[in-house]
């Protein structure tokens, strides 16, 4: 692609970097911003610059925070003693929409997965076990993505904390509410069935 | 949505107001933003900001450049004596792309829309008005897209060049190289079937 201004150049350029943006988008989100008052351009910046050089991740549950610890953790109303273990922070925005969940988190910052390159060691999984081993815990819940990736970490976070005596349990996997049978995978079906849950729980819960 | 963080929803809210990018999307895109070195928020922050604020419009022709004059207007070996009409910086730059284009270009900046509150005199069209009556142009070549704005745009622009005695020509309408002929709209086969070209024409140019 060629361009008339190397100042568009640069920007769709830097643009393109973005996941699932190609020149094309990026040209045109350019000659939008250019369409646009200044001032658009001038806080959509600041506020990104704002955002990348300010951001803090919480000490305890390594959430985005604008604090050192983030609102979830610093709620003393909160059950402190049961952690969900989530793979980013976007799970922690999905569980927290749901107002069903009372306990706080912990985000992983990512699954392992050999093929990316991403080890246990690049996870935050040691704070995770120290919190773990320092007793105040009672219930973990992985509530990982149900991938290979998933699977592993969940896997390997279990065998460090198995002998800690805490329950550890996982989000359930079944039909989604509102799907038909006949479509879903088999897998999802065939586990729906083994954990299947009494009857009375399913309406007493709403 | 959510945000555990204001630096995050602000960023957010700036990036949702580009075309075709929700919150969800924006979200993604600034957690990507978060991962990536902090570099590359300030690269793509400052080409945002330099674009928007730096940017000229070239005096002659509209389109964009980083000088007074855009480099198409400011090259003498092209033939300023051929304007072709587009409606924005994108249809020069995919003219230029083809190869085929000597002449120089002049750009609307949009097309004539009642609907959306477009009228002629947000147009660059007094511009070109003054360019044909100078004397200079021999030929203008109408490429605005073949919709209903840009057709009233093209009739507007010929009602008040016709009498200069230039010619006045517009870009060929026809089936696309490669295209089969039976899935054609009719509108589009009728009109290559009344503006056919002489078979010598079309391994000539090539």
């Amino acid at each position: 692609m060629e361009f008339s201004s190397k100042l568009i150049e640069k920007a769709v350029n830097e643009m393109s970097q973005l996941p699932g943006i190609g020149k094309r988008t990026a040209l045109r989100l350019v000659l939008h911003l250019l369409k646009q008052p200044k001032e658009q351009t001038r806080f959509l910046s600041q506020a990104l610059l704002n955002m990348r050089e300010d951001i803090k991740f919480c000490e305890s549950c390594h959430n985005i925070s604008d604090t050192r610890v983030c609102e979830i953790c610093a709620n003393l109303a909160r059950n402190h003693q049961t952690i969900c273990i989530v793979e980013d922070v976007r799970d922690v925005m999905a569980i927290e929409n749901t107002g069903q969940y009372k306990g706080i988190y912990h985000v992983l910052g990512g699954k392992i997965s050999p093929i990316e390159g991403v080890g246990p060691s690049q996870l935050n999984i040691t704070t995770l076990v120290e919190k773990v081993k320092s007793g105040k815990v009672v219930e973990i819940i992985f509530a990982l993505s149900s991938t290979m990736e998933g699977d592993t970490t969940n896997f390997y976070i279990y065998k460090q904390i198995a002998d800690s005596g805490i329950i550890i349990s996982t989000i359930a996997r079944g039909i989604s509410v509102g799907d038909e049978l006949e479509y879903a995978d088999e897998v999802t079906l065939g586990r729906s069935i083994l954990n299947r849950v009494p009857f009375e729980k399913t309406f007493k819960n709403n």
